[in-house]
């Protein structure tokens, strides 16, 4: 089966799927963008996805280029033309092509694009081994919690992390407090047994995942606080993890080299993962 | 005569110029660009803005899609094909097309796409009159020093900037103190006579027009201190103006709607905008 893309109303072979030199997307990373998880064929949380894409597009104002249902309708059929039963469906908005300059243009239709991979979502084996993170400088702009493809820090933080043999990079603001990975959202549980994340304003992006957990949280009557955490007090933590769309939820055993707890992912660590495979498995809050 | 654009390797109709979905460019604003001045068919500064080009490229370490003579054909070409006598040149290199991942591809071409656009530069209204600009929060990336296309934040401002009737957004750091605008450097005239810019280090972009006036203000003798200044002391100045690669020098006669000195180009603006115009028309210093 070969892959399809679409791109502003149509459905191309992915090979020769393209846009224009001048969208504003390529020129001036003036786009936002949303990665769907795909389980069992079902869209997980697609509600809350869509939600944050509508966020993300008032914020830079971008208008919307289809309703809601509209979108259901091409993510669905995007994943059915490229058989996708487990994976990502990634869309992008970009403020459309118009010669270039920085103002917002006068006419400018958005360009939606929309692909769709098959590939395993939640690693079973990173669920049993963990992975390290190493930490770097927060460098990105002040509004990470909008989902924009300004992602160029990310992309080299992540590099960074993989060039030193870990799996995410997580990020420190000026205080040394942890904001979130490059492109997952950081966890710890502390030796009394809470949950720490940091609160979602400006300074991290709101994860659907993260969202997802929470709800899990909630029902599960573990106490969870939404502050910062230092460096320090994530190396001293029984217990480590990142959330993301793509990976569910993936234990972090070591920070910087060093291991967290005993080395090997934690009992909370579990649990949670256990219950977001199911709900995952059900579609998230959306059935 | 109709538009040309350059895409890697090939000249083709501006209308149907695209590059892939997936180039990382348009994913991952993981790209890098330079504008290049053309005045009576000659280009401005041609060696300093490949210098810096190989600097944007070096440190987010994307290999160079050619050697600086080709790059000087292909411009040339490019403006050739367009009849662009005065006008401007545009280059983006990307990291290339890549199946979607934050990390490095392993095996990826660089992207070139090389455009070029008739227009009149330095325009002799905006040297009579001058134009205003507003402050907001400086908000970009850590590294504004790399010509990346992670562009956002100054698409937001410069759009704030039209909103409020001006013409740029200064851009104030967590100290008050400016950086520069969206797409142009600061300048202040200080009460006795010194000009005042804010040093190149990593918050501004080092400007290719920029350093082409330094060599100048060496050349005429006048004091130049290059750091950071206050909004309060911009306010208070006798001349701002800013510096542009398409716009030369243009006078800055109102910061946030109050007027700066009497409100109109002083005479150390209008003696520097003379002699840039006359160094611009000599190709700059890489004649």
């Amino acid at each position: 089966m070969s892959r399809i893309a679409y791109v502003n109303g149509r459905y191309l072979p992915h090979r020769s799927a393209q846009v224009h030199i001048e969208d504003r997307g390529f020129q001036f990373a003036d786009a936002v963008y949303e990665v769907v998880a795909v389980k069992g064929g079902v869209f997980v949380d697609m509600e809350l996805h869509l939600a944050r894409l509508h966020r993300s597009l008032d914020a830079v104002r971008i208008p919307s280029p289809m309703s809601d249902r509209a979108f259901g309708m091409v993510l669905h059929e995007v994943a059915r033309r490229n058989g996708v039963e487990e994976g990502i469906v990634y869309l992008q908005v970009s403020r459309g092509v118009a010669p270039r300059d920085f103002a917002f243009p006068k006419k400018a239709r958005p360009t939606l694009v929309v692909t769709a991979r098959n590939r395993a979502l939640a690693d079973p084996r990173l669920l049993e081994t963990g992975v390290g993170v190493i930490t770097i400088p927060d460098i990105r702009w002040a509004r990470p919690d909008i989902k924009s493809v300004s992602l160029l820090p990310n992309v080299l933080g992540k590099e960074e992390a993989k060039q030193h043999g870990a799996y995410e990079a997580w990020q420190l603001d000026h205080d040394g407090l942890v904001t979130e990975g490059t492109s997952s959202n950081a966890w710890i549980v502390t030796p009394s047994g809470e949950l720490v994340t940091r609160q979602a304003d400006h300074s991290i992006l709101n994860g659907v995942t993260r969202r997802g957990l929470r709800h899990i949280i909630a029902e599960e009557n573990i106490a969870l606080v939404e502050r910062p955490f230092s460096l320090a007090e994530a190396k001293a933590a029984p217990e480590a993890f990142l959330t993301s769309a793509s990976n569910f939820l993936i234990p972090v055993v070591r920070i910087d080299g060093a291991p967290v707890g005993g080395g090997a992912p934690g009992p909370v660590t579990r649990r949670l993962a256990a219950a977001y495979a199911r709900y995952a498995a059900a579609g998230g809050q959306d059935t």
